[in-house]
């Protein structure tokens, strides 16, 4: 018997689509050029990175000299709150960072504070909103830098960027937001949006692992996180990771084209999800229901622990993340479950099911029936779950029944 | 007519082993998995990389726990000048620098200058090597620092980094060195060597772009340059790069196995391109005679520019570099070979050629003619080329006729 295999986590990473890799061949073999070398090979291999450029530029309505490459959208969002926090220094030495944030931020911002500068931590809603009103009341005479993410992987929430950048432009503030679950699924426009700085990494949009970008809106100074030669105008060093660079180029272009169809084809079942789980009692939706990336679904099940969830439904060919891919091995309780107000112990039983245009209405169907007999197996064996009712609700989180 | 196209550039950077990519492959497609996922799709990609590590230790004689992925060797050296830097300021805050060293370490250490750290730059002699004696004499009770490359890529000479080590150690120094051009090229054993840190990149032996590694010796404590999730034991987040892991990994495997039989094939031929060039007037090789990379023949060109034989070198073919790749669109006399006392007219006149195993007899035999009728091609057009005599010979460098 073959097993059926689903896979619902999009969101730690995702398959390369196939004209991304057909793209990036020539680069492995025939144009293996250094983009540096004054000569064809070198020429060929400058010409294909500045191609993509214009097309990731394109993707989030920036101009291509606005987007340095990096390895990774950690990098990215090392790169934007290390380089803009030292940037300024002059000006001020205090930084605002939601709770809502990817570890990248948070530890890079445990970073400054070690290096006397003064972080505030903005917290959420129990959607996961950072309220404008209050980065407004945190904002002090040497703020300098607000980062934001557009959207949590973890809780799939959109933040309203647009109002918290109106708020730090009263003060001159450089807004960065960390847009690596977003860009290429939603529409991200550095313009509307208005923020300075934005993070992106191409494996979240069918593209490469290895390939991650920084948007920096012209103007803005920015201190290297990597020296060196004098690679993406001396912001960023080290020889380019061509083929990768050019995958993320056709992702860009491809999910610039396809975006719509995209987000049409999802979001059904992320709601079928979603309706099914409803109906299962003790489950809670995490995160916006309205405001949510197209694919994501995300709860919290009561009585029982992620990490055993993950197990029950990987033996049925179901694989899922409870938070983050990057904490997920980390066994504490998501600190982004945590800023919501939901209490400990129900944070241990995050799931998080991430479509992509792999999943089929079929994986779906799989899932709603699977994944409730999950529960009830567990529950069954859960000690945890026998005084029902002896405990509180979960119900800080947003959707009850 | 097709033109013949020789690659005589194998330090900015080399074409895939066949093998290399073949590995690569099923890590774009079917495993595609992020590795710190807990079912079947990430444990693959998780074995995967461990078993990269394994290979990538054994090239260098380290254990895989000290082998930390980058995504090059440029990140690798900002990593460990900085992290260790940093790990190490309550002890002292000066540092030891060569200045053979490439643009991502000294640039690296213009960035510590800034941050309150004091850096001496070790000089060089006419061959480029840093005198032990030297180092001894520049340490001071601060010092907890020194890097010194383990070959340049621009002159190929050579370090003798375990004297330095030993004259270090007496003091409880660090010691890192970039290996980036000698790792898989010729044997690099970190026990042997004794360092504590060592750089390097897998484009450089064959394997892709976008894989780096930082040696780092057990129980050393440096601080991470990327924050974020747990990867790589929380020392250097970002999603891994799966198949590019998985590509440096086959790469260390095959030079291992291929190293005796490169070196071999590759001295020869670069004996032969300098042996040739020594006919031609007032041409000097750069860098040691003996000590130096096996495939690397470098010099400097009285009354010619770098650029000028690049570009008619290109027109025929020939595909080499003038200074690092790094530094070649940068236009300044390089600073490597100024420091080696080459007068900074003379030091314009750098071309490097750097074979690769792709490179045949005839590929050289076909460069031994043409580069000299390039050098008398230009020289009856330059104008500095007229008064032979008048000025003084550039015989700061090593090899005289």
């Amino acid at each position: 018997m073959i097993m059926k295999k689903c896979y619902f986590d999009h969101v730690a990473t995702n398959p390369l689509h196939p004209d991304v890799l057909e793209s990036m061949m020539p680069y492995f073999t025939e144009e293996f050029g250094n983009p540096l070398s004054v000569y064809e090979y070198g020429i060929k291999a400058k010409d294909a990175i500045e191609a993509a450029r214009e097309k990731v530029a394109a993707l989030v309505h920036a101009k291509p000299a606005e987007i340095i490459y990096t390895s990774s959208g950690a990098e990215a969002n090392n790169f934007a709150l290390r380089g803009m926090a030292l940037a300024r220094q002059n000006e001020g030495k205090h930084i605002l960072v939601s709770r809502m944030e990817h570890h990248s931020i948070l530890n890079a911002a445990r970073f400054l504070e070690k290096s006397d500068f003064t972080v505030t931590y903005l917290p959420v809603d129990k959607s996961g909103f950072v309220d404008p009103d209050t980065v407004k009341k945190m904002i002090t005479k040497e703020t300098t830098l607000i980062s934001v993410t557009h959207a949590s992987s973890e809780v799939g929430t959109i933040e309203q960027i647009k109002e918290i950048v109106k708020v730090a432009k009263e003060h001159n503030i450089i807004v960065h937001t960390d847009a690596v679950a977003t860009t290429g699924n939603i529409p991200v426009d550095v313009q509307d949006l208005g923020v300075d700085l934005l993070s992106m990494a191409a494996h979240q949009f069918y593209g490469p692992k290895g390939a991650g970008a920084l948007y920096v809106k012209q103007g803005t100074r920015i201190v290297p996180l990597i020296y060196g030669g004098i690679q993406e105008s001396g912001r960023r060093a080290g020889t380019e990771n061509v083929p990768a660079i050019v995958g993320m180029g056709k992702a860009a272009e491809l999910a610039k084209a396809e975006m719509q169809k995209r987000m049409e084809y999802l979001r059904p079942l992320r709601d079928k999800i979603i309706d099914t789980m409803a109906n299962v009692e003790r489950v809670y939706l995490t995160g916006d229901r309205t405001a949510r990336l197209p694919g994501h679904a995300s709860f919290c099940v009561e009585y029982i622990e992620g990490e055993a969830m993950l197990l029950l439904l990987a033996a049925k060919g179901i694989f899922s993340a409870s938070g983050s891919a990057c904490s997920s091995k980390a066994l504490k309780a998501s600190p982004v479950l945590l800023s919501m107000g939901i209490p400990s112990g129900l944070a241990q039983g995050s799931i998080v099911f991430s479509l992509g245009m792999d999943n089929t209405p079929e994986d779906v169907d799989y899932l709603s029936n699977e994944f409730p007999a999950v529960i009830r197996r567990l529950r069954e064996i859960s000690p945890y779950a026998q005084g029902w009712g002896d405990r509180e609700e979960g119900g800080s989180c947003t959707v009850k029944k």
